[in-house]
């Protein structure tokens, strides 16, 4: 139905090869990173509102090597971590949203895990007594009520950081930062290693985070003049 | 001077008894607490500038058993900790002020502390291979730039939570708590304890805690009707 005129074949697009595109630096970097991620190690988030809490827990996350966030969002506070803090380190995370806690316990039961929910409470299991030699996540709940009454019933235990103050908590950027470098720390101490990725995930996310890179090197040139009309 | 009229002697109040007017259970907890409190590990706060950050350093250090946090000012940012993350723990703390960095070194030299600042890089000393049995206070510097240069000159050495991630660097609360911990359940592995005041330091804590714990009582019970006019 298209009027006459000339029709003009499109050029195909040559596919983008991100390995001609990184440098070798940025290539070694990303191998470097992937040597060190786990998928057997993770967090959740019950319920968060603080946008300042999610950032810094996402981003001490990622600079410990995690790969995954799983997170059940609060129907009153959309997941939004605050973009200052987190300084874009979400964008090499697997950040996994889930409407309830059964549908986030039943995708990580399907795949093994243990769930432990910190609960500030004197008879729960001492962080520091842990092993994390099995795939393990720790839940975290809400800066105001804790994890929920579902997340207590449905964990395979509790733990909590020992207090030796009059401070009967602490913030939970803080909290989750003893607990996962506590985990990583272990691990490298007791296992000799930190990442555990099998080559196949490693693959799969090299090729994703070598695509990634390169779209971050676009961004950073898109200010600089055009080289082309 | 004073006109005539009839003069009225004052009847001496009686001294406030803090132990009379004490629960048990809440000496039980002050004491407790004392046992496991710390004067010879200890946090620097170089020009911190966000209030959210210093009130979370600063339950992370009451929390975990630090007596004293030692604050160097930033001239543009008064240290005011937000009070809604602090939740009233700083008046358990003993909390220095310096206006510069020379000062502050000075007197923790004077005590015999080494002094090691928080430098992202490669070759600073790992967190996890460093012990903690003698006096040491660790320096964080501000959210942008760092610790300054005149700290880095005059610290006696650096080092840093090793970074496994495309992040660079963790939020300072994240820091500051995977500092904390690391230090105290080192001592608490290595050393078989985690408090160490002497019996005199104890006692004036014991002390002041006990007045403290009064006054928020007398805090606490103001909204209620006076029990005479």
């Amino acid at each position: 139905m298209a009027g006459g005129g000339p029709r003009y074949e499109k050029l195909d697009r040559a596919p983008i090869d991100p390995e001609s595109l990184l440098l070798d630096v940025r290539k070694e970097k990303i191998d470097k990173v992937i040597s060190q991620r786990t998928r057997t190690f993770t967090i959740v988030l019950d319920r968060l509102e603080d946008s300042f809490n999610m950032a810094a827990v996402m981003r001490t996350c990622e600079a410990n090597g995690l790969q995954e966030v799983h997170v059940i969002v609060n129907p009153a506070a959309p997941f939004m971590p605050n973009s200052r803090v987190a300084q874009g380190c979400d964008k090499w995370l697997d950040v996994k949203i889930y409407r309830d806690f059964a549908s986030c316990r039943a995708a990580l039961k399907a795949r093994g895990f243990s769930l432990y929910a910190s609960a500030i409470r004197e008879d729960a299991t001492s962080l520091y007594s842990m092993r994390f030699d099995s795939k393990i996540a720790l839940i975290f709940g809400n800066e105001r009520d804790g994890v929920s009454p579902e997340v207590l019933a449905g964990s395979d235990g509790t733990f909590w950081i020992p207090m030796r103050g009059f401070s009967q908590s602490l913030n939970i950027s803080a909290a989750a930062s003893a607990c996962v470098t506590r985990a990583i720390s272990w691990r490298e101490e007791h296992l000799g290693r930190v990442g555990d990725l099998t080559e196949g995930e490693a693959q799969e996310l090299r090729e994703r985070f070598y695509v990634l890179a390169v779209k971050q090197r676009k961004k950073i040139f898109k200010k600089a003049p055009p080289s082309s009309p």
